[in-house]
C-alpha cells in the first residue's frame, strides 16, 4: 500500500492539462490521491460476487435479485434511489433444433457444455444452455446451405456478383465485421430462408490462443448470444420516442420490422459439421476461417439442413436503477452527471456488462464516501444509473431518457457509459470532444498497473505519441446511444481492454472465467473506476462544467473537410466549404474563450449564479447539434454530429446528415444538412458570445 | 491463329526501349513475331510428355532415360551435343519410421498417397512415395516436442528468450520462411536429437484454396521433399572449387558440416496427431498456423515422439547435357549466351523443374529452326544447358562452371535460367541490373495471354505502374548461382506464376497436376519460351551485347546509400559515401557512352573485330565485381555484387561484402570491403574508357 501512495504522489501532470479546479493545484491532487486509495480490489470483488453470481437476463427471476441488489447497495451509500420499472417487448427462447439432413442425418448442438468445476455446472435449466439470438423469427426452415462470410452488406454484394443465390437457402455467416442483426436482416433481404451464425475459430478460438477451459479463447461449443434488432430507432420496439410504461400507446408488432426468419447462433463444432461436407466453389480470400477446411460458397444439393426456432416475444416488466447525490449548483430536477451502465445479462455476464456495472457501483461508493467524509456535497449534482434490457436493444436507458428527454436537455451535464468495461489494461475511450481534456486529465491522475518506475494511465495509454491521445469517435451499441442521438449531452464511454481471451456473450462468461482470465486482482476494474470516480469527482465540483469548447468545431471540421474531399462534387456546390471556414474560425475563438473562462473559475470571480448561468450556457453550446426534425430518414436520431451508421451497426458516422447525403448521392439532403450545420455554428456562436459576456462583465466586478 | 497474328503485330515499343539492333526496327519486329509464332502449345506439351512421364531423381534410371532424351532433342536441333558426366556425393533414402509414443502409440505416414486416375496410381515403388529430406541424418532419435515455428534464426532465439530448452528434443517445424536445410541447422545447433518439418494448411493447404485432387493446393498427405545442404560453398559437397570427376581430389564426408541428425518431412495429418496433444504454452502470435487446435510451444512429458531416418550417401554419376549453336564472332571455345534449366526431379517434377525445362527446350527449337530457316548462324554462340542433380544442392551446373571457369570468364555473355519456371501468367524476373533493358525489350515483344485488347507482357507486367518494371534482386537457389559467384556472368531467373495451387516437390507435382491446376493450354510456358527466344535471338544477333552500362553504378550506388544509412557509423569511417559519389558519376558517364555505343552499333560503323572487341570489353565491365580471394568468410564466393544471404538461404545479399561487415559490426572488413569497391569502380571505369576509345576511332574511321 505504501509503494502504491508514493506512486500515485509521483505522477505528473502533463504539460497543458487544465485541472479545471478551483484554488489551489495540490488540494485538487490530493483529493484525487484520496479517490484512488478508495477504489479497492476488495470492494470490486464484493460487487462482481452480489451481481454476477447468477444468471439474469432481462426480465428474469435473477435480473430482479440484482436490481434489489444495486438498489440496495445505492441506499447504503446514501443516494437517493429510484426503481425506475418499464415494459418493454422482449423475447426469449421456447426451443431450437438444427438437424444436417444431409450427406448425413445428424443432430448439432446448439447448447454450451457446462464446464466441470465452474458455477455453471450446477445448472440444470437447459435454456440457460441453449445458445439463441434475440428476436430470432419463428418456425422451421429446411435448404440447402450458402456461405455468406460475415454477413455484412458487401457480402451479399459479392455473393450474388458471383451468382450465387440465397432464395430458400440457409445461409451461414461468421461472427464479427457487423453487428449480427445487420446479418440477418441482409439475409432475409436476400431470400434466405433461415440463418445460422457461428463464432469461427480463427476470429476468437484457437487463432487468437488457449481455448477455455485451459485458456480463454472461444473452445467449439462456445456460442454467442445477442438481440438482432435493427430498428430505425433504439430502445424498447413498439414505443419510439416515448417511454414504455405499463400503459404506454404501442406500435402493433406486426408493424415493426424484426426478422421473420429463424436465426440461430452456434459454436465451430456444429457449424464445421455443415461446412466441411460443401462442395461448391472456393471463397475469395479473406473469406477463409479457421476450421480445417477450404470454406466453399456454397454446399450444393448434398447439403441440406433443417432449421427450427421457437421463441415467444410479450411485454416483460423490468427495471433501471438510479441512485442520486444531489449537488449545490444543479436545479432540483437536474440528473447533472450521470455515470451508468448496464445490469442485465445474457447468462452470469461477470465480463460482459458486469466488470463495468461493479466499476460504476465502485464510483459510487468512492464519491459518496468521500462526501459523508468531507460533509461537504458537489457542486453538481450526480446521478448513478444501473439501466435495464441492454442487451436486448439499449432498452432501459433508452426508455428513461425518452421519459425524462426535457429534464435531460435542460440539466444533464455529462454521461459516462462503463459497458463491459473491465478486462484487461489496455485503456480505451471513445468520447464527445468536448470531454477530452476532463478524461486527459482523470487518466493523468490515475497510476497505470503493472508499470515500475509507475507511469500514469495517459502515458501508457499515449505510447510513444508524440500528442496526447484522441477519444475515439462514439457510435453505437451500449447505453450511451440515448443521451447523445435524444438529448446532445456529451458522452463518454472508458474501457480497459486485452485479456487473452473473450467469453463474449457465453455462458462461460462467468466469475471462474473473469479471474481465471483476466485476473484475480481486479486491477482492469480498479483502473477504470479510479478514472472515472477522479473524473467524475473534478467535473462535480469544478467552478464551471469542465468540458472544451473549441474541440468540437474542430471536430466538425476534420469531419467535414473528409467528407469534401472524398465527394467533392455533392458537397462543393452544397457550400460545406463555407461552413468548415466558420467552424474553423469559431474553434480558433472558442479556445482563446476557454483559457478565459478557466481562469474565471480558477481565480474565485464568479460567484455561484454566475457559475450556474456559464453551466446553463456551456450545456447549450452541447444541445447546438440537436435537431428536432431528426435526421434524413432516421426521425428518431436528432444529433447531427454522430449517429451510428446504416448498414453495418459497428461504424459511427460523424456528421451523419451528410453521411446520408454521400450514400444516397442526393444532393437536396447535401444541401440541406450543410445548411443544418450552419444553423448548428449560428446556435453555438451566440453561446459563446453570451459566456463571453459573462466573463467580461465577471471581471469587471 | 490470325488473332494472334493480329494481336503480335499491334505491340507497342514502349519509348526509351532500345532494341539492340543493327538496321530497320521494323526487321528485328518482324523476326521476333516470327519466333513468337514458332513457340507453340503442341511442341511444349510434346517436351512435357517427353520429360515429365517418368520419375526422375539425379542418378536414377528415369534420369538417365531423360537425359538421353534431352540429348537426342539437341542433336536433331542441330546442335553440337555434350553429356556432361560428373560425379557427385549424393544420398539417397532407406527407410524412415516416424512413430508418436504418447500420448498412445501410433504410426505416422510418411508417404503421399497414390490418388486414383493419376500417372502416380501405378507408382509400386515405397521409395517413390516416401518424403524425405536429402542430407538428413541417419538414426533414431526419441524424446519430447518443441515446435519452432520456421526454424529461423529468430525462431529458435525466441524459444531461447521464453526458456524453452531444445536439447534432446524432437523439433517441429513448418515449411517457409527460410531455406529448409537452415532449418535443420538451426535445430542441430540448439541441441534437437531430431527434426520434423510440415507443410502447413495455413501456407500451402486450405489456408489457400481446394486441395489436391480437387483442386491444387496441399492436402493432408501432401510432403515437400528437399535437400539440407547448406555449406559456404555451392555444388557438388566433397568438391569445393574444382569439378566433380571421377577421381577429383574430394574432401573427407567426416570433415563437411552435413546434417547428423535425422529430420523428416511430414505432411499436415502426421504433425497434426504430434502437435494436437501438446500441453505447453500457447504460441507467439504469428507463430500459429492453420491446423485446428492453438500450437504450444512444448509438449510437456506427455508428448513422446520416435524419430528414425536412414539414407545412403555415395558417388554417384550423373550428368549435364549441353546443346551449342556456333556463332561468328564468338571464339571457338566461347560459351556465349546461355540458356539452362535443370532436368533432375524429386518424383515427376511436371512443374518444378520440367515447366522451365520445356521452355529451354522450346527456346533451343525456335532458335535452331530460325537459324535453319534463314541459314544464317548468329553472331554469338549461344549454348543450351540441361543440368542435372540441382534438386540435392545446385550440383551439375556448379560442376560445370567449376570445370570451365576460365572459358566462362573470357567467353561467355550472358545467363538465363528457367527452373519451375511456368506455372501461371504472372510474369516475374530478378535479374542483374546490366540485363534489364534486354529483358524488357523481348517482354514487350510478346503478347500477355488472356489480355483483349492485347497487351505486351511488359505492360501486364507493369501493371499501373508509371516506370518499367524493376527487375528483382538475384540471390541463391538455383542454377545461376555459380554463374554469379564464380564467372560475374550477368544472369537473369525468368518465370510466370500464379496457378491457383501447389504441389512443390510433391509426389503430385506430375503431368496431371500440371494439366488441371495449371492448364492444358501451355500458355504460361509458352509465354516464358517466347521472352527467353526473343531475348536469346536479340542477343545473339546483335552488332554488341546487349548490356547497360549505366545501371550496375546505379545498383552499387543505391544498395551501399541503403547501408550507410542503416550502419553510419560502422560505413561512415569506412568511407563508403566517396564510393557512392564515385559510382553516381560513373553512372552518369556510362549512361552518355551507351548511348553513343548503340548508334554506332546501329550505323553499322564497327566492323566484326571492333565488335569483338566491344563484346569483350563489356564483358570485362561485368567481371569487375570479381575478387579472387572470395568474400570475407566465404571464399567460394567471389562476386562483391551478389551473394545469398548467410542464414536463410532465401534472401539476396546485394554488396554481400558490406553485409557481412554490417551482420558482424567489423570495422576491418567494412573499411576493406569499401576498398574493394573502389576497386570495382576501378576495374569498370577502365572498361569505359577503352569502350569510349572504340567508339571515337570507329566514328572517325
Amino acid at each position: 500500500m505504501l509503494l502504491s501512495i508514493l506512486a500515485l504522489g509521483a505522477l505528473q501532470i502533463p504539460p497543458g492539462l487544465d485541472l479545471w479546479s478551483e484554488g489551489d493545484v495540490e488540494a485538487r491532487l490530493e483529493r484525487d490521491r484520496a479517490i484512488c486509495q478508495s477504489v479497492t480490489p476488495d470492494h470490486l470483488r464484493e460487487w462482481h460476487d452480489l451481481i454476477a453470481s447468477r444468471p439474469h437476463a432481462a426480465g428474469s427471476e435473477g435480473d430482479a435479485q440484482v436490481i434489489a441488489a444495486i438498489a440496495g447497495a445505492f441506499d447504503t451509500m446514501g443516494l437517493d434511489v429510484e426503481v425506475h420499472r418499464f415494459t418493454a417487448y422482449l423475447s426469449r427462447p421456447v426451443s431450437a433444433s438444427l438437424r444436417l439432413m444431409a450427406p448425413s442425418e445428424v443432430e448439432l448442438p446448439l447448447t454450451e457444455v457446462a464446464l466441470p468445476g465452474s458455477t455453471y455446472s450446477e445448472l440444470e435449466e437447459d435454456l440457460l444452455r441453449l445458445g439463441w439470438n434475440a428476436y430470432s423469427g419463428s418456425g422451421a426452415a429446411e435448404g440447402e446451405v450458402v456461405y455468406a462470410n460475415h454477413g455484412r452488406k458487401e457480402d451479399f454484394e459479392k455473393l450474388a456478383e458471383l451468382g450465387v443465390d440465397c432464395e430458400s437457402k440457409i445461409v451461414l455467416a461468421r461472427y464479427g465485421g457487423n453487428f449480427r442483426g445487420y446479418k440477418a436482416k441482409f439475409a432475409e433481404e436476400a431470400g434466405a430462408a433461415g440463418l445460422i451464425i457461428f463464432t469461427d475459430p480463427k476470429d476468437s478460438g484457437y487463432g487468437r490462443g488457449l481455448e477455455t477451459p485451459e485458456g480463454g479463447w472461444a473452445n467449439c461449443d462456445q456460442i454467442q448470444r445477442g438481440s438482432l434488432k435493427t430498428l430505425p430507432w433504439s430502445g424498447d420496439p413498439l414505443t419510439p420516442g416515448i417511454e414504455a410504461t405499463e400503459d404506454a400507446a404501442r406500435l402493433d408488432p406486426e408493424d415493426v420490422a424484426l426478422p421473420r426468419i429463424p436465426v440461430q447462433p452456434v459454436g465451430w463444432q456444429a457449424a464445421a459439421q455443415i461446412m466441411a461436407p460443401m462442395e461448391g466453389a472456393s471463397v475469395p480470400k479473406d473469406w477463409q476461417g479457421g476450421m480445417p477446411f477450404r470454406y466453399r460458397l456454397e454446399g450444393g444439393a448434398g447439403v441440406r439442413v433443417r432449421l427450427e426456432v421457437q421463441q415467444e416475444r410479450a411485454l416483460v416488466e423490468t427495471a433501471n436503477v438510479l441512485g442520486t447525490l444531489r449537488g449545490t449548483l444543479s436545479s432540483e430536477t437536474a440528473p447533472g452527471i450521470i455515470v451508468g451502465a448496464h445490469h442485465d445479462a445474457w447468462v452470469y455476464g461477470a465480463d460482459d456488462p458486469t466488470s463495468g456495472t461493479i466499476a460504476m457501483l465502485e464510483t459510487a461508493r468512492a464519491i459518496t464516501a468521500q462526501v459523508a467524509a468531507s460533509g461537504r456535497p458537489p457542486r453538481r449534482t450526480v446521478t448513478f444509473a444501473a439501466w435495464g434490457a441492454e442487451e436486448h436493444g439499449i432498452i432501459g436507458s433508452c426508455e428513461w431518457v425518452e421519459g425524462n428527454r426535457q429534464a435531460l436537455i435542460e440539466g444533464a451535464d455529462l454521461y459516462v457509459n462503463l459497458d463491459a468495461a473491465a478486462s484487461g489494461l489496455r485503456l480505451g475511450v471513445s468520447a464527445s470532444p468536448s470531454l477530452t481534456s476532463l478524461i486527459h486529465g482523470a487518466a493523468a491522475a490515475v497510476p497505470q498497473p503493472g508499470t515500475a518506475p509507475v507511469i500514469s494511465a495517459l502515458d501508457a495509454w499515449r505510447g510513444e505519441a508524440a500528442d496526447l491521445p484522441e477519444p475515439g469517435f462514439l457510435g453505437g451499441g451500449s447505453d450511451h446511444v440515448s443521451f447523445l442521438a435524444l438529448c446532445s449531452i456529451p458522452a463518454a464511454s472508458i474501457s480497459a481492454r486485452g485479456a487473452p481471451g473473450t467469453a463474449y456473450h457465453s455462458l462461460y462468461d462467468d466469475l471462474t472465467w473473469y479471474r481465471r482470465v483476466v485476473g484475480e486482482d481486479y486491477e482492469s476494474a480498479r483502473l477504470i473506476a479510479r478514472i472515472t470516480a477522479v473524473a467524475v469527482d473534478r467535473a462535480s465540483t469544478a467552478p464551471i462544467l469542465p468540458i472544451d469548447l473549441g474541440k468540437p468545431a474542430r471536430a466538425l471540421s476534420r469531419a467535414a473537410r473528409e467528407l469534401l474531399e472524398a465527394e467533392p462534387e455533392l458537397f462543393g456546390p452544397a457550400g460545406l466549404e463555407g461552413v468548415i471556414g466558420r467552424a474553423e474560425g469559431q474553434a480558433v475563438a472558442a479556445e482563446e474563450l476557454t483559457g478565459r473562462l478557466r481562469a474565471a473559475a480558477r481565480s474565485g470571480v464568479l460567484d455561484d449564479a454566475r457559475c450556474r448561468l456559464a453551466d446553463e450556457l456551456l450545456r447549450g453550446l452541447e444541445r447546438a447539434w440537436l435537431i428536432e426534425s431528426g435526421l434524413p430518414g432516421r426521425p428518431w436520431y436528432r444529433n447531427l454530429y454522430t449517429a451510428p451508421d446504416e448498414s453495418s451497426g459497428y461504424a459511427a458516422w460523424p456528421l451523419p446528415g451528410l453521411q446520408k447525403a454521400a450514400v444516397d448521392g442526393d444532393k437536396r439532403v447535401a444541401r440541406e444538412q450543410v445548411e443544418h450545420l450552419g444553423a448548428v455554428l449560428q446556435r453555438r456562436s451566440g453561446c459563446l458570445g453570451a459566456l463571453r459576456v459573462l466573463i467580461e462583465t465577471s471581471t469587471e466586478r
